[in-house]
């Protein structure tokens, strides 16, 4: 079951109007015709069941025939990470990230992330692609941040929990509580003294995910796992 | 902090021999010169602190200074899924599987498999570069098997638990408590319902990964996220 996505601003008055990649997706690759079915989400709850009402060159004018909304789930959970250098790593970091039910994306310069450049459209990119895929509704947001000091003011409202090889007051994972809640994970090269301190006077809970060392990508999957439902 | 490995054939009288690329790791990569430490890992639950004592053009010896042992778990997952066909998701299935503590590894076409041609010492190698980069001590095996029915005649002493997305007794993981537990992936396309069938018969359980749709190496890395330990 193919999705597609429409921007909520090429949505109005029970028509959807698709243009760019996504049209000539469905209408060159896909080869549908007027009166086919096409499932539409717009990234902000709903999904659309729509038949094609006209196809032109640069779009396609679909038209709603049933719409269902799915509520933003009452606790969320941010998933942040130190910057990947390895461009297949961050992908799948990002990809997983969608497809494991995080809220919002969040990846940041860990003072031991390797420098590299994120190219946030093409993150952005990824996110819609696992979007897509794994049909959710609501499309998470990818958010840059320069320092963890920096996302630790960005979400000072939020619970903080960080995965860390070291054993400092760990927890296994709990059920969370809070509305907000931001997973941690650190670059490779783990996160620097001051960063943990930083964390921890912050309020943030060190939970464990198991007794190998991970990769961060594989940090990041495995903690999201922890809070599926 | 680098781990090497060494077979257990190439370990007797405190001596380990180090040969092929390996050695060239150590002596050409790392620069590593007599005297220096080294961690090697055996794959059947020793780690050795050993120092380098002769250097030679094909092969590295070193002198174990150090042993220590850990017992194989036993509570054992094996992580068996339908073989995936675009390399670097396989690849990313198998890497993972070994981060997160799989036992064992089963790779087997699933009656909606499409056909690839799964290289198995190349499967072997993404599986000993993990297991050497996460620090594990037991190496996983990799075991290939042609469909869903000998799979379950091959593991016919474990417990089997199935990720599917269809909710049909489903249960949410809890602990295992089995020798041996084999969790049951299926192929991109899904388990025919043949094979839920026969998981059924043969009393597998069929355990929730949350509401999303999720990519084969996506499930094999959550499935294993809930039994961390």
């Amino acid at each position: 079951m193919n999705y597609f996505y429409a921007y909520p601003k090429q949505i109005s008055g029970g028509i959807i109007e698709i243009s760019g990649q996504e049209a000539i997706h469905i209408t060159k690759v896909l080869r549908n015709k007027v009166g086919d079915e096409i499932l539409v989400l717009d990234g902000i709850g709903n999904r659309y069941k729509t038949e094609i009402q006209e196809v032109s060159k640069k779009s396609v004018l679909l038209s709603i025939k049933e719409t269902s909304f799915e509520e933003a789930p009452s606790i969320k959970k941010i998933m942040a990470f130190g910057s990947i250098k390895k461009r297949d790593r961050l992908e799948f970091a990002i990809e997983k990230a969608v497809e494991l039910d995080a809220w919002e994306i969040c990846i940041f310069q860990s003072e031991h992330s390797e420098r590299g450049n994120l190219n946030q459209e093409r993150a952005e990119n990824i996110a819609l692609s696992a979007f897509k895929q794994c049909a959710r509704t609501w499309l998470p947001e990818i958010k840059v941040l320069k320092s963890l000091d920096e996302l630790l003011r960005h979400y000072s409202d939020a619970a903080i929990y960080i995965a860390h090889e070291q054993e400092i007051d760990r927890i296994s994972p709990e059920e969370l509580s809070s509305e907000r809640n931001v997973l941690l994970v650190g670059p490779e090269g783990g996160f620097s003294d001051n960063e943990i301190e930083s964390v921890q006077k912050a309020g943030g809970k060190v939970v464990s995910l198991g007794k190998y060392r991970l990769r961060a990508e594989t940090a990041v999957a495995a903690f999201l796992s922890q809070y599926l439902n």
